[in-house]
């Protein structure tokens, strides 16, 4: 099943993909992760209202996702060129769901900064609360995957120790286009992840090359914090990222950015300009 | 105007307080948040309904805030007592709105670690949407003052560079006991921030003392992100953190940690074992 968020007549809706429609889930319902809270993942099942697929607009699959925790530093490629040690704990930061747009919406080159990097990653959805959940059990979770986009102002990033700023502009991030559930995926093993930056091949790599695998980032992670529906993991990106080139590569307005996972899809932005709409 | 987000009868409310009853907004009105979002900051005066105090339970003044943002590092000796260098640019990262509870509502010392740290600081809240505020204007986008314990689990802080896991367990931190508006305060230097624990103070400093001061905060972070009504600063902690001690000085269950801020009032929480009620 692949599940997606939207607009539909300018509003809010969520809802699945079938062939070249979209059958959505009624007007009354309240967001995915509200929906997922209320009634469980059965809720998709409400999801009948054919529409065809060109009557919507993708938003991110969460529009209004509460928790989406970022990881660091785990691909061993990506270890490699930022020169650090193998980590023996993930690595975690936050972003906020602001920070991120939708497939084909528009990612902003911020004005402050010139080193505007893309970290191309498989996301996982959680599907079900949970708190201390063995990696054992951790495909009870998953609600499904998707792709992130985890563009990054690097020398936002490095002001300080922590990255929030560099990792948190406005759009300056994309996920999606779709969530799509376990059962269609399969063993993530073997899956390739692919970056194309205006066609050029920036990074790619095999999701069995993850350190830190899906089942054990919600046990650690869901260690310390509640998961529940509607969060979000995104599990690292691999090497080939702009700031560790000779020359460097950031992305430019006019850049397309996307990022492609065997069995999702791709994840496609283009990269404009700044031009400050939501300065007061 | 004291504003707070309480429940009444079980059902999540907010209002104001006037002398020994709380003025509750509306039932049918959304959350604080979403009220200042959707009506801006004169939906406050719709708050009419009288109740005895004793009939509310307070929550976080914004239950269900979407970003927290924690700066690192504000104060000069707290600064010295990490052994690190006056930052350049505000250390920032975020809490979880799941990792904060109200004002006497208990803190879940973690089964996983003996180094759970209370931090007490000033919290800023947001109360109109804007982004690149020059600071000279910044005082226009603050809704009022809190208090929030940024309780953190220091082993878990260390893990690795960046803080997250340490900051976010579920019900580490402490935040309200409500927001004051700036009128009540007035100038912030002059004020007193005092910690104790089980009555002894721990930390003391006063509110002029903050290296990157409010309106300044309000500059930097509005750069990077958009602040909406309801986004909280919480704007650093002085010295005298546990972990910074000889020895140590860790919060134990049977433990009771207050923050106090001169003209705001006192945040005061109970520290209780972890009995694993979420986990599943």
């Amino acid at each position: 099943m692949r599940i997606a968020s939207f607009t539909l007549d300018g509003s809010p809706r969520w809802g699945v993909a079938d062939g070249d429609r979209v059958l959505a889930a009624p007007a009354s319902m309240p967001s995915l992760k509200r929906a997922l809270r209320e009634h469980g993942v059965d809720v998709l099942r409400q999801a009948v209202e054919p529409y065809p697929t060109t009557a919507v607009t993708l938003l991110t699959p969460v529009p209004d996702a509460d928790k989406i925790l970022c990881v660091g530093l785990n691909y061993l490629d990506h270890i490699a060129e930022t020169g650090r040690e193998t980590p023996t704990h993930p690595v975690v930061f936050a972003r906020f769901a602001d920070s991120l747009v939708g497939n084909h919406a528009s990612l902003i080159a911020p004005r402050e900064s010139v080193s505007f990097d893309f970290e191309g990653e498989l996301a996982v959805v959680i599907g079900r609360t949970g708190r201390r959940i063995a990696a054992e059990r951790a495909h009870n979770y998953i609600l499904g995957y998707s792709i992130l986009n985890d563009g990054s102002i690097r020398d936002f990033q490095k002001q300080t120790h922590q990255y929030t700023p560099g990792k948190n502009f406005d759009a300056s991030g994309a996920f999606g286009p779709v969530i799509v559930t376990p059962d269609e995926i399969g063993e993530l093993a073997g899956h390739r992840i692919t970056t194309t930056l205006n066609d050029d091949v920036v990074q790619q790599s095999d999701l069995g090359q993850l350190c830190f695998d899906v089942p054990e980032l919600i046990a650690r992670i869901s260690t310390w914090t509640t998961l529940r529906p509607g969060d979000v993991i995104a599990t690292g990106t691999p090497g080939g990222i702009g700031a560790a080139r000779d020359p460097q590569l950031w992305m430019f307005p006019g850049d397309r950015i996307e990022v492609s996972i065997d069995g999702i899809g791709t994840l496609s932005n283009p990269v404009v300009e700044d031009d400050d709409q939501i300065a007061v």
